[in-house]
């Protein structure tokens, strides 16, 4: 670990416990059944980590050989598939958490990826995707259109600001547990502001104006 | 090879042939061209082995180096091309040879998964990719859900309880060509047992009755 | 680098900008944001790339490591978000351009596979991953079905041409800068050959005649 974090265990197992519940009720919504809730779960709590770990080369990645993290993953899973009747209505709240997870995965994985040697346009990248990944792996397999491409809500771009503050905190030798944890912190407060807001990204240019 | 399998490059070109066909034939019936139609008979036949390979770092993946396992997918792949419309008549016995499949790969996967020193709790989880990869690849690439994840079928299942007898016995020091064969029997049996009797999985739960 | 190829850079920054030129305007038709178009022209214009790299082993990707590439892609989608009401009605420019990245992406997909040390199966199976990856990544990240797999028109065919035409030149030992100018000129011949002609593959065979 470049940064040697104390609270990044718990960090995580919150961030995987969190998406799995987003995976498992957007399958609970196809009307899967039980094994697909809880592989949703899975793939949306650990599938951006796994991505980036597949494409820097740690394999086999934790997603898949830590049972620790897996048994996080099924345990949000099962949350959802108990309790979807009730955490329907807390979707504040959970919008809330899933800003958390996000903050968590986005800067964790840039530092994954810094560890890893690669270079720092890498590292940025693949803290995205460690951030947004799970989330478009739950849209492809649910027959979705990823929602991060086109819903016009400042959501990768929080994570993009993040991955881009750390790999830059690290070049200039501050990288601590305090910078991380104000990374962290920096993400979820612009996803929150974004939401609080209603901040959007705009879509397709509609042409110059006419000369 | 941990357990030397004389019987093992058989069983698998079979399990690669009848694989592909079941991908070849959900490409005819999207329409797809003859090179689609090849394409998805070797993304079904090869794609969960892919997968695997991928994810223990076990690369390039035989699915793309190995000329005989490429040739076997074709082969499969053209069977369906020219004989589907008998064979769409023949839907029985196809089902029948899919359950051989999925036991062969989940089996074959867990065993390469536990060679290459992963985790114990990886090869049990790239065991049951190798089986229902190859199913959840073709029905990506032609725009369906994935069956695996809301069918309510007994078909991942029977890939769990088998891949974890496998990591169960090789934890033993058991692994040897007769209980291996055993193994694949035994998802086989559950897997024809499921659709004979119609054994589901539930799907998203209801709701506790009120108190 | 097998062949030394001068114009080697300056092929491949010209793809992978007329490709993401290709994925962003796939994403502007479907009204994503400007972060989804930019991932679009990114996901087109690297992904075979990263396919032909993480399944051969070379991690991370240049994909997602080297700056200048993706400067390159996020250029072409930039140019379609802002241009694309002029755009869209120079298709058939486009259309031409794809040729050449496709026969640009296929050859040097191949050289890559064969310098990795590949078998000669994968060097073809990455070559023409790398010339129709892309805007298979393109087609599954818009909700759609893979174009190359039942469009019908000779597009994956000359890939495979060219690929296949690669490996055999290396096997000879005649894998020059001018061979290789030549492939990449026979794929860009077929494929346009194909649209002028109005080249096809078959569909599925509609059975034998009946005796």
């Amino acid at each position: 670990m470049i940064a040697d974090l104390p609270y990044e265990p718990l960090l995580e197992i919150l961030g995987v416990y969190v998406s799995a519940m987003s995976g498992a009720l957007a399958a609970v919504r196809k009307q899967f059944d039980v094994f697909g809730i809880l592989v949703l779960g899975w793939a949306t709590g650990l599938g951006g980590g796994m991505l980036r770990d597949v494409l820097i080369g740690a394999v086999p990645p934790v997603g898949i050989s830590d049972w620790r993290l897996i048994v996080t993953a099924v345990a949000g899973g099962l949350t959802m598939y108990f309790f979807h009747p009730r955490l329907e209505r807390a979707r504040r709240a959970i919008v809330m958490l899933d800003a958390g997870a996000l903050a968590i995965f986005t800067v964790v994985g840039t530092i994954k990826g810094l560890e890893l040697g690669t270079t720092a346009t890498a590292a940025v990248v693949v803290g995205v995707m460690t951030g947004v990944g799970g989330g478009v792996l739950r849209d492809l397999l649910t027959g979705e259109v990823p929602v991060v491409l086109h819903h016009r809500q400042l959501y990768a771009v929080p994570a993009l600001l993040g991955s881009s503050l750390v790999v830059l905190l690290w070049w200039w030798d501050r990288l601590d547990p305090w910078t991380v944890a104000a990374s962290v912190l920096l993400v979820f407060a612009l996803r929150v502001a974004a939401l609080r807001f209603r901040l959007t990204v705009p879509g397709p240019w509609r042409g110059f104006p006419q000369r």
